[in-house]
């Protein structure tokens, strides 16, 4: 296995860096003019190596080597969409590892081998209209195509997406042999452990839930203390709640991310509130107790679950692809478990998908201040050259 | 001093009250067409009465004896403006009495005596815009015209008001001899009390606050309990704090109305969070003791005082016949602060102005349920009466 450019690694992850660069942090949106002008520069990019480029019905690019008509293609790939204000790392970090390492791959001599694709996910952060893995969820059939398309208003239109567009790219996943995603750590575990890439093991089951407080909303200066119910008074208990119930139990994650108030004027008593509760452990038991835990100390509250994600486990022959080129490579690597979503996690319940996470000293994500150095990327990259290269000679 | 109609009062108070009229409340919020409809209303009532009705450049109706000029008038009034799903009495009520109140003195003869009107000021409520007692404020010049006209686009072109007509409005508060506002209580001191009206004898100080709270964002599912800094956690102790420091002293009132969260997004670590503290008391020294006990205990939170009132004493001689008209009427009547603002607490500051709160068996106040018994308001509606009469005579 020759080895990556880190050089024209750097160059393109420079040049994608250009889109959406603020000074708080980038902004290339989903279904914003600066999505698509990282999706002109992946368009681009990708027909600069030789790779044909079209749109599915989603919105997604898929860059395929010329001649393989529907494949199955050995895919890697990521999404060009960041949070707003969000990093530098997330998602561009995975596409440029992708185009690199299919770059490499078809330098080192075609041969007889498997197809390859790089995919360009759209909307993976949904943070338009809370529609996160917008694009994968379209073709593994799990988007609720009328409900999104009566939020986004005009928003799909900038990709030319249609509700029959968004339906028919269900034939999309057919394509897909494999799919395999860089990403930047989004925490600081692999620091901790000394280990430069975490080759995902299992997606850490989420439960989302919407709690509701009910009070009486009446006049903020007309009514005495001892006459009020507040019911923000008692979310702010809820929050306070949540955060020791989960600090109580290694391993807990739990946020309230927001809160609507009712009528939500200065002069008002709340009446009603509702947050957001999210919760995430490897431990499935851990996530029960947290919720019995808060139900019966919030008897009169309305809580409701929202979504459940049981937990993904990654494809085991993929994984153990991963392990090989990063031992062939001597990257330091070991199994890491995700506790965020991504477009692999949801392809992994149809196809076999994986995920490396690349070391992030910050450990921060979804800010400007995720960061990855520049050999634990290129070194990523390499890995994952490595890897689709074995997966492709395996046709 | 004839009595007033009981039947034509009720008759106006049931025709007003079917505009805006919804299965959730009452709905005439401001510069929209519901509340244009109940100044419609006004016009046609007051032309009824032999008034003559015109629009002021803030966008407020004065419905004024023919033939005063620019007087000055003995006025009363209030505002035909609704929260969202307000209440029935909210200004209604003292529209309703202004009108019964200066028919009545005009049927018992014109004699020598000064001119009355009748005073819709638009916009009490601020409920779109955050503009509480616009036209008042705009009359006494206390309102930042250039700062609202910012924020409320279009709107004021539904009464035709301009930058240029809101700064000509100011020459409408040389008018105004006197000012009386009849109101529905906004709490249930009166009926504790045992009495119909309360004289309002001043306006409790009141201040508003923001109090920022910075933490850091992060991703809700990998970044670990220990590591975070939740702003919307410190400022749910806030809340509590708040709640706890105005029940520990009597007399004080304390609310968190509004909460803004950044990013504010469920799959996200709140990094800031902005909220709104209203708190009033008739004792300034009170109020300080609260600011100063939460300022302790929140030193890193930035918690910026926003408005300012005082504490407004309304006009003895207007308070001194009242007390004398309800004595004359029967009507038990004592002194009673009021804890909210309204167009005559702004007016009292520069011309002479008093109030009348009629008792409220709910005590609610903004929502549907406010009430006030038919008595009650018709006896409301007479001590006014005799009220005007008497000042009207002092000419």
């Amino acid at each position: 296995m020759p080895a990556v450019s880190r050089e024209r690694f750097l160059g393109w992850f420079a040049e994608l860096a250009d889109i959406g660069r603020t000074d708080t942090g980038w902004n290339r949106v989903a279904w914003t003019p600066l999505e698509a002008e990282a999706q002109e520069w992946f368009r681009r990019t990708a027909e600069g190596i030789g790779l044909e480029v079209r749109r599915d019905g989603a919105g997604s690019l898929w860059a395929v080597e010329p001649g393989a008509g529907d494949g199955p293609y050995v895919c890697a790939g990521s999404h060009l969409d960041t949070q707003p204000d969000g990093g530098a790392y997330d998602g561009a970090l995975g596409m440029v590892c992708a185009l690199e390492a299919v770059a490499t791959v078809r330098e080192s001599g075609t041969g007889d081998r498997r197809p390859l694709a790089v995919i360009a996910f759209v909307d993976e952060e949904g943070a338009r209209f809370r529609t996160s893995c917008f694009a994968s969820q379209a073709i593994v059939g799990m988007l609720d195509v009328d409900a999104v398309l009566a939020a986004m208003g005009d928003a799909p239109a900038i990709y030319g997406v249609t509700r029959e567009s968004l339906l028919a790219s269900r034939a999309e996943l057919a394509k897909v042999a494999c799919f395999l995603e860089v990403h930047v750590e989004q925490g600081k575990a692999l620091v901790d452990r000394g280990e430069v890439l975490g080759i995902a093991d299992v997606l850490a089951p989420r439960r989302r839930y919407r709690a509701v407080f009910e009070g009486e909303s009446n006049h903020a200066g007309t009514t005495p203390m001892a006459g009020r119910r507040d019911a923000l008074v008692e979310a702010a208990r809820f929050i306070l709640a949540v955060d020791e119930a989960a600090r109580a139990r290694p391993g807990v994650v739990g946020t309230v991310g927001r809160v609507a108030i009712a009528p939500g004027s200065t002069n008002s008593i709340p009446g009603r509130v509702a947050c957001t509760l999210d919760v995430r452990a490897l431990d499935a038991a851990a996530l029960d107790a947290v919720m019995d835990d808060l139900r019966g100390r919030f008897g009169d509250a309305e809580i409701v679950q929202e979504s459940l994600n049981t937990g993904t486990e990654f494809d085991a022959g993929l994984r153990a692809a991963l392990q090989r080129s990063a031992e062939a490579s001597g990257v330091p690597a070991g199994d890491l478990p995700s506790f965020a979503g991504h477009d692999a996690g949801i392809l992994a319940a149809h196809v076999p998908a994986a995920m490396i996470f690349v070391r992030n000293p910050t450990g921060a994500s979804h800010t400007p201040t995720e960061s990855a150095s520049d050999d634990d990327c290129v070194a990523a990259a390499q890995v994952l050259a490595g890897a689709i290269a074995e997966l492709a000679d395996q046709a």
